[in-house]
């Protein structure tokens, strides 16, 4: 692996020092800002988060905040999914698209009330897509990016910690709901929520001043139950289909074939960006779709997209893959096209490293 | 410094091949994709610029391209450049605001025909900008990202580099004008243009196959030049005062807080975004400023913005900073507040190593 240079552009977060301190050894960048990818080893880390509790920097999704009398209007327009029923104290996962239908960001909304969201993002400038919609249609609504990190408590242990330091009140947020918490005196919206399959909580840190000394309290609080410096982790987001924008899904690609169909009413999503091209998609359905794969034999790392030939042909490409140490196999996210999308079809997978065999699995390994 | 992580998220080049076969040492991210920063050292590459040629993957200059009967209209509400007096075979330095006057990004658009133009971003996902505003004001123009990939030569002998392998009609391409130029029966855009201040080139490389070979073709023919793999040299620019989205300029500042506003023809770019702030903004004129500083002692690498104070009040900040050997001073980027800006007054710098005297200067170190 390479080094990353240090350079104000890729921007620190209210946690670095806490990050740094904790020993992280890589990055990658999202958002124009540091992500960690590793502390102790990906294997290690992993064995970890699905045994005690990590607290992971994930300020890297950002906030678009949008406000005002059309602020309601504009989210409906950004997403296929059907928003009527939400209300404040909700997270919605929205898909995102143009006006083709080819995804632009698969953001969690926040309904904080009537005229004011918060939209968590992945990684596209979403900002810059809302400002131009909200100016061209003249909508009366501000679109910002509020200082605003989010903070994740990830792992089976995550309730207990967040209990010690949020109170028991946090025990009872569902999931991909939220609900106000005190952290020294200020009001904090904690979610159910996150990148991982192990369970916790997302803290919406607000105000860069108390990101450090929230930090600390989490590590203080948990020393008993092993808390350490985590991250989205790349063995254990494959082995549960957590999808990656830039990875998995890309502006080619529609809702559809991400298999986030079920995220879309177009029908009555009345005014979204893209109806009339998802539609059509929904109607005909499509004709590739991200599949569970399973790859035999050594892998390098996924640095690019790899190739999914069948007798020669190619019909589709493996976007994310890695080692799983508990499923003894690489788990792997992959774009097949719906000849060869069956469970059970046999394929080659062309590496970087060479030829593999691979299977279409089932399910995704949660 | 810390690994970068690999991932399809950050992408690869038609030239990583190159890239990595020539030893690079570091990255950054930049649009999403993979940009050299290291290969021997910041410093060796620094002296070997200035004294050979060097060719630069700048794959990360990705292309936004406007086609249709309103791409010219969309263009001029883009920037507040004046584009009137824009002809096929030029290029124009083009920075583009928000509303509110906010830096988005300041590209370089090149103009094919009355109906085309390429937009060669700095780091931010102005697509989506411009698929916003053509969406919401129902502009009849197409805008995508085109598989092109510029490709930099740079430094005294990029000329002579050039003219082996296109022909001595490069010779005649001026400052900031292309003309097309024959690789293996393609005709590519060649334009005299690049991140340094050492001359040189920047090709659109249309089509990512023929990216290696136009590599090993500039490295064979250049063999007794002492070509060798560069990347834009974190010292280089700052000497020559060449600003860097991200670092030294964001959404929070003005063209004129850039030092931009001779590109800035508000009054005459009819129908840009941001018309109403700029007017007003080169009515009253900026409040604070770029400049370039000089710092003293030793510095750390300048990862995030530095505050720079007088008399203990914060006047502003540095945004980028370097060692420089051949002027044996620290060279600096810094937004510094009128009453503080005129050449010769002396400052400090909060690194975070500690304070350091530093100065205002006259001009870039050109």
């Amino acid at each position: 692996m390479a080094l990353i240079s240090p350079s104000r552009r890729l921007r620190r977060t209210p946690f670095s020092d806490g990050v740094e301190a904790a020993g992280v050894k890589a990055y990658t960048c999202y958002n124009h800002m540091l992500l960690p990818t590793v502390f102790r080893s990906v294997d290690e880390d992993y064995h970890h988060l699905k045994n005690a509790v990590q607290v992971w920097d994930v300020s890297v999704e950002r906030q678009v905040e949008l406000r005002g009398p059309d602020a309601g209007r504009l989210m409906q327009m950004l997403t296929p999914r059907d928003l009527r029923g939400m209300l404040p104290g909700m997270c919605y996962y929205v898909p995102m698209v143009d006006e083709t239908g080819g995804m632009l960001n698969d953001p969690v909304a926040l309904m904080l009330s009537d005229d004011r969201y918060w939209v968590s993002i992945a990684d596209s400038d979403l900002l810059l897509w809302v400002k131009g919609l909200a100016y061209g249609l003249r909508l009366d609504v501000l679109a910002e990016e509020p200082d605003v990190s989010p903070l994740a408590v990830q792992g089976p242990k995550a309730e207990d910690l967040m209990a010690r330091v949020f109170g028991d009140g946090v025990r009872d947020i569902r999931f991909f709901r939220y609900g106000y918490f005190d952290f020294q005196g200020q009001a904090l919206v904690v979610a159910r929520s996150g990148y991982s399959k192990q369970g916790g909580f997302e803290i919406y840190v607000e105000g860069s001043e108390i990101g450090m000394p929230l930090w600390n309290a989490l590590f203080e609080a948990g020393r008993d139950l092993d808390v350490r410096a985590g991250c989205p982790n790349g063995i254990e987001r494959v082995e549960g289909g957590l999808l990656s924008y830039g990875n998995d899904m890309t502006r080619e690609n529609t809702p559809h074939e991400c298999g986030l169909g079920r995220f879309c009413s177009t029908q009555t999503a009345i005014g979204c960006v893209g109806r009339d091209a998802l539609l059509r998609v929904a109607k005909e359905g499509p004709v590739q779709q991200i599949r569970p794969l399973s790859i035999e034999g050594d892998i390098p790392p996924c640095d690019r997209a790899w190739p999914i030939t069948a007798k020669g042909k190619r019909i589709g490409k493996v976007t994310s893959a890695a080692k799983s140490p508990d499923f003894n196999t690489n788990v792997a996210i992959g774009m097949v096209r719906i000849t060869h999308w069956d469970p059970g079809t046999e394929l080659r997978v062309e590496t970087t490293d060479g030829p593999r065999p691979a299977r279409v699995e089932e399910n995704f390994w949660i």
